[in-house]
């Protein structure tokens, strides 16, 4: 069995954990507290980010899509239409656009700014960054998530799936960042009914209970998290 | 011919320049300031971020990363020992890993403020986020692009290239965003001769020629810039 070490609240792990809970593959799970910047887990990851995979004869897979492209890879491509990515490159393209969407710009410009501020801080040792939230921060993050939630349902009302007829990549990612953002309670969904009718189809796949089974001490989800008709 | 919608001081528009020029295929360019927010390159890509190629068929590839696999996809596997990726998912993962790095990581951590403050805000009106360049932006940025220098130095004290034995996107990523520091004089080599002595192969391939005659309005290069022997 191979070893993901992630973070609940890290949308990248949880892009990962869905794609393997997709493909029917159990992983064992390991916490990884990002801040920490551990000394056994630098020398898996000198960037001290996650998620990383131990793969196949331990081997260290850096970062959501590195590890995401490895299980196409290795595993995804053996699935034939159950795969979730595509045989075009044109289609691979706009899959990894979104996937870049929702684990790039997103995080940076949403994610990884509330989580900080919400998550992370409060269960930080001051001398490494912890703290009380910084109010402006969270007020431009959540100012930004309106446009994400935007193009969400734009992309939702357009298409069956994000990238287009079928799941995908881009499903995964983008159901990870926004279910990591409900967790927190920053999504009105009703103002949003194509991202919302998406996201219940994402909910009630098979992979997704171990997502909404997460939980992190000090921050309790938001009443609706793990239910599937919210 | 395809054509690149880059900006010069972008590392990633200048890592598919470098990838375009290795695998000798001339592309047409076309300067975008990505501050504009230009309504026809928002349809091309709503994320409204640089670089975007516009494939065959005009059909736009959207990030550096993106484009970058589309290009191994198309012409990549073609070339043998010539290609710039490498034919095992291990591998791929490594070089996927630096790629992110640098594109990832260092954009992030300090490429995109050094850029913004001191290429992009004095070109950019006031309404639109122009101004005087923010001191303690800037020094964070510098503090924390030693780290990268350190870790590049030994990567290349370690290894033949970046990646490993042979020259790949790795080398590319990194030399795409370290000519964009170097353009700046954000780099002090002298300390770091062993990333030095990698720059300078980078630097004599043919492929860098396009790279080392870049300027932008208002910012000369760094007297040693496109110099061969620095």
């Amino acid at each position: 069995m191979l070893t993901l070490f992630h973070h609940p609240m890290s949308a990248a792990s949880r892009f990962i954990r869905l794609i393997f809970g997709e493909y029917g593959e159990e992983i064992a799970l390991i916490e990884e507290r990002p801040w920490a910047r551990r000394k056994e887990f630098l020398s898996l990851n000198p960037a001290g980010s996650i998620p990383v995979l131990l793969a196949e004869g331990d081997v260290p897979i850096v970062g959501g899509t590195v590890i995401s492209e490895y299980i196409d890879e290795t595993r995804g491509v053996l699935k034939r239409e159950r795969r979730l990515f595509a045989d075009t490159s044109v289609e691979r393209a706009e899959i990894r656009r979104l996937v870049d969407w929702y684990l790039g710009k997103t995080e940076n410009e949403v994610t990884r700014h509330l989580v900080r501020e919400r998550v992370y801080k409060p269960l930080m040792p001051a001398g490494e960054g912890g703290g009380s939230p910084d109010s402006a921060v969270i007020r431009t993050a959540r100012s930004n998530l309106k446009q994400h939630l935007k193009y969400t349902n734009w992309l939702a009302g357009t298409r069956n799936w994000l990238a287009g007829d079928r799941i995908t990549y881009a499903d995964m990612a983008g159901a990870a960042a926004l279910s990591t953002l409900d967790y927190l309670g920053e999504i009105n969904w009703s103002e949003y009914p194509a991202a919302k009718d998406w996201y219940t189809r994402m909910k009630s796949r098979p992979a997704f209970r171990s997502v909404l089974a997460d939980r992190v001490r000090g921050v309790s989800p938001v009443s609706h998290y793990a239910d599937l008709d919210f």
